[in-house]
């Protein structure tokens, strides 16, 4: 009866936004590369195919849904974004391309790097203070003060069409896969690409994970309502979130197989082995859904084909230190 | 009258040894992809395409002309050679792909990483002690005793040809360059590259790229013949060549516009940025190349297109802790 009901309830996005976003990032987007390694299928026991969107513009697939969302406005429209991660770098950069201003509100304390960054494509930089202030409230403040559209990190539907652009592209290349997996955070991500997963390959198995402090969308999978639990601790900050989004939810709800965990351990040992042996710089966030293959968490038989979305390669260089270990 | 005493002169392989040669690792090589980064365009002050060769099979281009010289053997030919690095763990790797068998001769200190790895492959390791026996002694003996081939790791016309299948994908892909850049070694990438660009773009300028230290093909093209130099103690471990190989030179000679020299510092420079900012790992000889980029030593106007073969990606951990200074 649950089965029934979630098939029923109308999503805010679906297949054609999409493939409507594809349009939008056609020689605009990096159309990343699709990596293979032996030493991973081995070690995996099936065939991992490696969607590197840490080599999209700004590191990560965020630019995906960013521009996709900035450049539907009215030409000239100032946007504004308030995360102080690869979202923001990917609203600057997107909001540079297509002539837009852009305002990134950040904490004080932000890593210099990030600010330059930030600023290195052009866009205003606003500092808060984190411990006293609120940065939605002085985003949305900011915003309706300018005239900015506020571009959000996941709630909104053409940002989470313009990130399932990521799988659009994966399944062009490899459409034989058996199951796709991709980190879960705000759940924009799995959001777009399992829609579009869902609509080519209804057949697929779909895999949202999350590490193991960081899992409010796997008890909120499993109770069939949002959770919200403490911050979390977690290595992967691209997913230090407390609730899934009221959007992305019901999208995850209707398309996926289920939710995984693995452990910040597992992590840490799979930047390593994604550096070292597959030659490619992923960011712990990047690194949770290949974590979950080399740990073996999928319920699936050897020699499956599984596509993975390495969903971005913004490390700190301490970050890196671990791979001198073992 | 020097150009034409060169130009005369026989070489021992040619265009076709290298379009033979991408026949024979037709959907057997990896076709790796090029990479392009606008920071890294930005800070070189071109438009750079970069061949990802530390994507390729064992790692580096060195699975091209092993598998290129061993696939054209009599099946079953048992196969020897006596390199630390990168050609022997693709000499073992590609033996195992044709099903020969394989000696691979070994310091006794290698590193357990790299015995292990070649033992995978399915390889015989026989070790030698290098502060009292001569390897290439080692290497003949075997052979003879044993009736096996010694591949070469680039005095051979076969692995020549089969190295220029790198230069080959990347001017199929990319075939508007002004410049095409590659590590110097023994010469043996170069030569078939070269080779390659030449026939194929006879107006493209080439440059091959060594540390300053290991300057022997620099001084070698200066002098216009083969000099010798002291063991050199670059950090760039796969050119720590004395002398260019009696057959590469002329075939550098003829083909290359000139060699470039960058520092060791610059090369760890780069490493570092092509990990934090292009998200790839290569290890430091496979960055010599992308160093002369970055370094701006190219004799070349503002917006120039060129293209870099990253040789390979086989990091020693400790390799990457520089990435963490800076």
């Amino acid at each position: 009866m649950q089965r029934t009901d979630r098939a029923t309830t109308r999503l805010p996005m679906g297949l054609d936004d999409v493939l409507e976003a594809a349009r939008r990032l056609d020689g605009v987007g990096i159309r990343t590369p699709v990596l293979t390694s032996r030493t991973l299928d081995k070690r995996a026991g099936g065939r991992i195919f490696l969607k590197a969107e840490n080599f999209q513009r700004g590191g990560a697939f965020k630019f995906r849904g960013a521009y996709n969302k900035i450049s539907s406005l009215p030409p000239g429209t100032g946007v504004a974004s308030y995360s102080s991660g690869n979202h923001a770098q990917a609203v600057a950069l997107a909001a540079a391309m297509v002539g837009s201003s852009a305002v990134i509100v950040m904490p004080e304390d932000a890593p210099e790097q990030k600010v330059e960054a930030t600023r290195g494509y052009g866009a205003e930089v606003v500092f808060y203070d984190r411990y006293r202030e609120d940065r939605d409230e002085i985003g949305r403040k900011l915003a309706t003060e300018r005239g900015l559209t506020l571009v959000p990190p996941y709630e909104d539907p053409l940002v989470m069409a313009g990130q399932g652009t990521a799988a659009l592209e994966l399944l062009e290349d490899v459409p034989s896969l058996d199951a796709l997996l991709t980190p879960v955070g705000g759940g924009g991500l799995m959001a777009g690409c399992a829609t579009v997963a869902r609509a080519l390959f209804p057949g697929l198995q779909i895999f949202g994970v999350e590490t193991d402090s960081a899992n409010d969308t796997y008890l909120s999978f499993r109770k069939g309502e949002r959770v919200t639990i403490p911050p979390p601790p977690t290595i992967a900050d691209g997913i230090r979130l407390t609730t899934p989004g009221a959007l992305t939810f019901p999208i995850l709800q209707r398309h996926l197989t289920d939710m995984l965990l693995v452990s910040d351990a597992e992590v840490r040992t799979t930047v390593r082995f994604l550096a070292l042996r597959a030659r490619i710089v992923v960011e712990p966030t990047g690194a949770v859904p290949a974590a979950a293959v080399l740990g073996k968490h999928l319920p699936l038989g050897p020699g499956a084909r599984v596509g993975v979305v390495l969903s971005g390669g913004n490390i700190e260089p301490s970050q890196l230190i671990d791979i001198r270990k073992g």
